[in-house]
């Protein structure tokens, strides 16, 4: 990711615009100065496998490669200019792994350029992105639509497409990006999927954070595009952590996310510890962390469990 | 709709009365001076085409009207002693047009009147309403329970009911209505449902509303009885006007409401671009638009949108 | 339930530590004043009829005592050191008939001690407990995860084990409870499954308590284990009584919660008379009862009502 500035009137005066009616919200104005923020992301072909393990741990059923693994394709994070694949830091949350697909990162205020290109040569299938949670014109909403939606909700093998965001004070939180061309089920449902996260104007950062998007695969109902407890994301924290938890889904299914010993504060002052999220629904959870020990994280719809919807929260005292 | 007024003390005379058990609270009391809001619907016979350009414009499907079209029973509006049906207002959403029912609209601190008439005389069913979000007493709760309930509940072919709401301070939001009796869940699988729109006190009208009611008819998947984007409503605004989207569902399944391009902000102050809505649950959202272009509004689990829950919503400029 | 005092600092002072991680939160902690509760529960072998009258009311179906009854296993209270099973008393809403188990009780600031033993000895299955809402260490999480999860989580035939729980300024409300051993989705299938209710520090008790809890059972769709109106709890309040409604679930499903005749206050402030609730999810309704007449209750997902998931709620006046 790379960041710049451009020139002109502050944030403000651009949103004191927008309200007017005079500029419309969340166009990118190259002429304001605003921080930009750019990301590189294609549509590429992978291998996964579901299951690397192989087993459920806790049901005690082996599987075979064959039955886990599937050629696939998801998004991917590249240098500027498409240079190279970004290596995967597996110490990051939704990193570069392929399922999610990279992580794009903002705050309230920044611009976002998201240069999209769709290396799914070989099954020939046209790709896009559209964006939650973030502002901006139609050109950049990634939709299909005949008669109606642009290049950018159709982009074919091999073609290249920039799609500009904005992050208005009402775009802070987790929220989901996607395949919205007319591949969109097929492509979701093999992994083309990540999450946006986008911090206040001066909201601090956490220490930990953690990417949980539920979706199905191969039949298994995944966490990150793994299922089973040893394969989903083992996430790390400390007591005295600022804990994020970004939870977000997509596919046909409505979700329980619950985590063992914690709970949590709702935006309306309720106590909280496990919250319903449906397809493209997501929420973000803080919290500092005080209760050491192996915790699971869980989907708690009982079948979505049983078939990989499950993972260990590992916190260490200081 | 007729409107008139009946003497007495005050909606907070009778609101305090109601609170000190002396008056049962949504007891439609004639005696009062408060606004009466009074309709005449009737469950009418109608054949209904749920695809009527026989079209799945995205996924480039094509139906034969028999397999789209049926013969059902819906909620029609009447003149005042059933003179005639009222004609249906194309640009009003929700209005005369069958699936749904006419909405019914009201102010906190209004009585509603409604007389039902069950012309559903060649299938010989039983009908009747049941309203969500007002106060009433149990003669006007049209729901059968055997030994409990009254002839609200189970309204014969030919016969007629009055059902005697109030428009309480808990009242004001958008709510759904919908047979109960006997013969619930296939008439509500037929379309016998609708809205209650109701304003606060004070509250501004908005200068667009849009009836959002997801249920599915003959295995589709429906908004307002209609499936796939051109069947479904189009709905219009303006840069600049106050919108507002009621959005409703009934059914065996749990929806997820998302917007392109817009994000609105939940009663705890969150920002919102999908949401969970499930079988009788209702909300409303408002926000002022200020993003033009050719949006999709669309069911977000992706199974339901593949057959049919997807809509176009259009912003011009002022 | 028995309930005793142990000396030492408060609970604020205990608080301020577990702020400071010196005290793990949640910890007992034997040497600090805070009340203690001490529960006695089992796993026992019951015979379980989901439609004792063997009868669908509204629906008129009719069925045999063989296709509604079956053995299964359920959580059951105790006197002090397993003297004898505590009776039953009717009036009590998820007292100790079995499904739900027995209602859990606590104030914020008490310590909760569970003492538990497995008595389901015919079918040699291990069982647990696993409580949501309240704070607790690793070993009394009462999960099974293998290479991790300690004694508490996998209890065998004939043996016992003692929960530890501290209920928290956060564990205000309404929360299951249920088992999480390696035999969890059966069990939980089979009827184990129950409520924890704490109250507030100052908070006034409910004149009326009712626990809702939905799940299935033998393919009906279940209220407190039992289907159709008749067989579900007939819950009763007065006009002025302070009425509390503990939602909850468990299993595969989402369901939404409705009360005919009747609105409540989110915790945002919003009003409400239908609410989803998936597996696991719960939440605390209260009203100042104020409509008298025989109302239902009732799940207003249709297939789920139409599988008996519907009670009465009879209110009558002072």
């Amino acid at each position: 990711m790379t960041k710049a500035s451009v020139r002109g009137p502050g944030v403000l005066a651009l949103l004191a615009l927008a309200l007017l009616g005079l500029v419309p919200a969340g166009a990118p104005a190259s002429s304001f100065r605003r921080p930009v923020r750019t990301y590189w992301i294609a549509a590429v072909p992978v291998r996964w496998n579901v299951v690397p393990n192989e087993h459920d741990a806790i049901n005690h059923v082996e599987f075979k490669a064959e039955q886990t693994t599937f050629e696939t394709v998801v998004y991917k994070a590249f240098t500027p200019g498409w240079g190279h694949e970004l290596p995967n830091r597996p110490t990051v949350s939704g990193d570069n792994d392929g399922i999610p697909g990279p992580t794009i990162r903002a705050r309230v205020g920044d611009e976002l350029v998201i240069h999209f290109r769709n290396l799914d040569i070989e099954t020939g299938r046209a790709h896009s992105m559209h964006f939650h949670g973030v502002h901006y014109r139609p050109g950049s909403d990634g939709a299909f639509v005949p008669g109606f939606s642009g290049p950018g909700a159709n982009v074919k093998p091999g073609d290249s497409f920039t799609y500009r965001l904005f992050a208005g004070p009402d775009s802070a939180g987790s929220w989901p990006y996607h395949d919205h061309s007319p591949s969109m089920v097929d492509s979701i449902g093999g992994g083309m999927y990540g999450a946006l996260s986008i911090l206040g104007k001066h909201e601090r950062k956490p220490d930990r954070e953690f990417v949980v998007f539920f979706e199905s695969q191969l039949g298994f109902m995944t966490i990150d595009g793994r299922a089973f407890v040893g394969n989903t994301p083992v996430f790390h924290a400390r007591v005295g952590d600022l804990v994020q938890w970004d939870v977000l889904a997509l596919g046909d299914d409505h979700h329980t996310f619950h985590v063992h010993g914690h709970r949590w504060r709702a935006a309306d002052g309720s106590s909280v510890d496990t919250k319903t999220v449906g397809p493209a629904e997501s929420f973000r959870i803080r919290w500092r962390e005080d209760a050491p020990g192996d915790w699971l994280y869980h989907c708690h719809v009982e079948g979505h469990m049983e078939r990989g919807m499950i993972g260990l929260y590992r916190v260490s005292r200081r």
